[in-house]
């Protein structure tokens, strides 16, 4: 090989921490505090106390390679660390304050994390689980006033003993700088550790035009947590390219999102399915009352979102959302849905486009396997999981051998969405790996079967799950919550699939159940609706 | 160091080309051909024809570090050679078409370029230096008509002998995939040797929103030559995120630019200052003939942007300019002039800033240091060598060991312009490093009196170069070309400068001559001037 002649410049978040202070000391930081009122301060402060956090950091021994937890809301403290822990080759691991205790404790063990930065409110969560982790050395609270008990240290008083001023360190890119833990349904959680390079790459990919386009003149409102899968790459990409960034604090309920969008001239907003659910519905029953004209867009992920809510904030609202698909192990970013050239731009054909999770984003490759490991055509009908690589994929999980299952030989991610790729490259998951049912051979979308189901109008939500079957090995049956006051009977709900599917593909069998079980963070937990009813169709049926 | 967990997925121009082929096969590729009538295809067939060039030339026996040269128009089949010859792990070597045939003698036989790729219509250029490139052996010669003398071989018939489908090999983002020569005024032309991590990441960088932000809704036209600097990125950006593409092919004149970019829609172009001058004239002169609605911004660059025109654009067409600044040896791009917050964002102040070099682009860090290494405050006053760093800077030049002082101890590459750096960062040229004048010590910026002589009515153009002084070591003497039929002395040259400078900045005397000696890229020789008349002040004056 000839090597190229160009400098060994490597591809750290330092850089972005650095240009912020360069080039857009001015732009701003907003937070709401929990009381409702807002914190706001330049990039230029931002800088300095970034600087400060970093120098507390080393004094107290935190050295490169060890992990600094966080477990706080969104804010303006979180971004300091966000920066400063990377920034002297620490590893930032953002700890999911949804979880359960036990969840946390052995998330914090595994990891080994030898500080965790906490807000004051969240103190009653960690105490739950921070005796169990043998790691700890250092507690430090974020708080307004300073209150802080036992060996507990306090943020502000940290930074205010510390001078203005910091080299930062040159660093590795290939050198670990954040980490976070998958949520999974099965198994432990697992550790996913990015590194400098991983994360600058995404940065950059998400200031692209064709991605999210993120630039100095957006105000930046992550309204996915910072705990969430690097809150989307958002925060990162803001300080890079100078945006103001708006941070939502606590309450994430629609009313509060939408005040804050408005009084802010927030451009550009990240969050769930279920937050814009939220907040189109409070639109639909307040026209006019928000003035959203700042918006140039609005970002969904985490979950499908429904055609529905993509075509209601554009019709009703003139609000344009991107879909995106990605997840833990992706940075996250891995593929955005955006009407491509070729593919119709209007009517009900784009907002279906629009709600598959669209095609790789630059630097990222796709493809989808069917089980016995062959590579897919993309005819928007064949089956099978999807798998990426890409620079931001993870490549194995930390001290977890038991993942290895995940990564294939030839050195793609095994994402466990079972999805269709159409001829333009639009990928559309049509189940987690996980929840497809497996009959006859033949693999059958419990996503598409739900979406349809939940389509009645008396149906509140359903789930599909896949119940053992003595000729075809599984079959599906749909577990259906009815709307208060609402009936539907099984031969109802059957008559209403009709015409819809293949004949094979129809439930065998309607559930009515009260609730639906959830994960923590909202995705339906089909394993316990097998644990429960997998042997319904096995059993004689209860009258 | 605690490495990251994330793929080792390199950063390769083929992962480009396979976008173009997956994502957008349907959009096109336009050239203009000598005739002036247009060739059009899309990336689909362009993929093909690019695979069946990898494949040719591997027949041919060019392996992985070779340098391929071309000596081309802007087209599509140049298009094919800038991704199928890294596309091999072979090296696309672009030769300057403008360049006297001893250069290019010099420059093919320092790259050692294996095989050379040359348009029909340049083979008169070629055969003046073909018999001196010793590790020539083959030339392959673009045209429609296959009529091939001697030994050539011709392009259209070697891919026609291949078939489509080709695996492209995996590659080291830090071999060498591109490499220009300098078409430097002093000492012998130095060569630059692109790696795909550079290339890769300028390419990136170059979709971002805040610098070129091109995209797939784009069509982009390269004015400027292929075989100047990678054509500033354009060709590899548009296909990396399917953007249209409309080459010039070699009539550059105004209406000929401008038919083009009416005809094709075309929405982003990029080219020296000289040719927009003549673009806005002819727009001047018949408003409203040509029809650039879809234009959002062209680009300038290769030379200082005279404010008059980057007002006159805005505010007499709509049309908006962002300069930039960049060399060889920054692949090119390197700041970017751009309104940024903080800044005014009108009236003269605005075009004021406009003018100026801007600052440095995500990835790129910019300094100025004064002739004794002190790195200077960016107070818009103090004038240094501007200094970069970056992953797509060069860090030495190929074979060059004479080149190695363009490079500090501290990994920055000496640019060689001097400038000013204003409180905001925007970086300002004021001379480049030889032509700079030291008189007692102290900085004068030829630039700023050329601009000041050439405001005077009757003054054509205008070069201030250093003349050898008793006293102060040198001195300013302007060499001035008045307009036809127009008359000034040198004392009205010498009232039309007082009170806009500080005394001692003033030229010593005027020297009216016919022409204004300069390179090949149109650039002033000032040490022509020198040469000629660097004594001057010394000898007894002529009556």
């Amino acid at each position: 090989m000839l090597p190229g002649l160009m400098m060994d410049y490597p591809l750290t978040m330092t850089h972005f921490l650095l240009r912020a202070r360069t080039f857009f000391g001015g732009r701003e930081v907003v937070s709401r505090n929990p009381d409702g009122s807002l914190h706001r301060y330049t990039y230029r402060d931002y800088y300095v106390r970034t600087e400060k956090l970093a120098k507390a950091l080393l004094r107290l021994g935190v050295r490169p390679g060890d992990r600094v937890a966080t477990l706080a809301w969104n804010h303006y403290r979180h971004l300091e660390a966000y920066y400063a822990v990377p920034g002297i080759g620490a590893v930032l691991h953002t700890l999911n304050l949804r979880l359960h205790h036990t969840e946390l404790s052995y998330i914090a063990s595994h990891a080994e994390d030898s500080v965790i930065i906490v807000d004051r409110s969240l103190l009653p969560l960690l105490s739950q689980f921070r005796k169990d982790v043998r790691s700890l050395r250092h507690v430090i609270v974020m708080s307004d006033d300073g209150d802080v008990e036992g060996g507990d240290l306090d943020y502000e008083a940290l930074l205010g003993a510390e001078s203005p001023g910091f080299d930062w360190p040159p660093l590795d890119e290939r050198s670990a700088a954040l980490m976070c833990y998958t949520s999974g349904t099965t198994g432990a959680p697992k550790g996913v550790l990015y590194s400098h390079r991983s994360t600058a790459l995404h940065t950059m990919m998400l200031c692209m035009v064709d991605t999210k386009g993120i630039c100095e003149a957006d105000a930046v409102m992550p309204v996915v947590p910072m705990f969430h899968a690097n809150a989307w790459g958002m925060a990162h990409a803001a300080v890079g390219v100078g945006a103001n960034l708006v941070f939502p604090g606590p309450d994430l309920s629609p009313g509060s999102v939408l005040d804050l969008m408005a009084s802010e001239r927030v451009t550009f907003a990240a969050a769930v399915p279920t937050v814009w659910l939220g907040v189109l519905s409070l639109l639909d029953e307040n026209p006019g009352r928000w003035d959203l004209s700042a918006i140039r867009m609005i970002s969904v992920g985490g979950a499908a979102a429904p055609p529905a809510m993509i075509e209601g904030f554009d019709t009703r609202h003139g609000i344009h959302i991107r879909h995106t698909w990605g997840m833990t192990e992706t940075n996250p970013l891995a593929t955005i849905s955006r009407i491509k050239s070729g593919v119709s731009a209007t009517g009900s054909d784009a907002i279906a486009t629009r709600a598959k999770q669209g095609f790789a984003v630059p630097f990222v490759e796709q493809r989808h396997v069917d089980d016995s490991g062959t590579v897919l055509p993309w005819d928007g009908k064949q089956m099978g999981e999807l798998q990426v690589r890409g620079p931001w994929v993870a490549s194995s999980y930390y001290e977890s051998p038991e993942g290895a299952d995940k990564f294939t030989s030839d050195g793609w991610f095994r994402t466990g969405d079972v999805v269709t790729i159409d001829e333009h490259g639009y990928v559309l998951i049509t189940d987690r790996a996980k929840d497809v049912i497996k009959s006859g051979g033949e693999w059958i979308s419990t996503q598409a079967l739900e979406n349809a189901i939940m389509a009645h109008p008396s149906v509140l939500e359903a789930a599909v799950f896949a119940a053992e079957h003595e000729k075809w090995g599984e079959r599906p049956v749909a577990a259906v919550v009815l709307k208060e006051g609402k009936a539907a009977t099984k031969g109802d709900l059957a008559a209403h699939l009709e015409g819809r599917f293949e004949k094979w593909w129809l439930p065998d069998d309607y559930l009515f159940i009260d609730q639906i079980p959830r994960t923590s963070t909202g995705k339906f937990k089909k394993l316990d609706l097998r644990a429960r009813y997998g042997k319904h169709l096995m059993a004689p049926k209860s009258p």
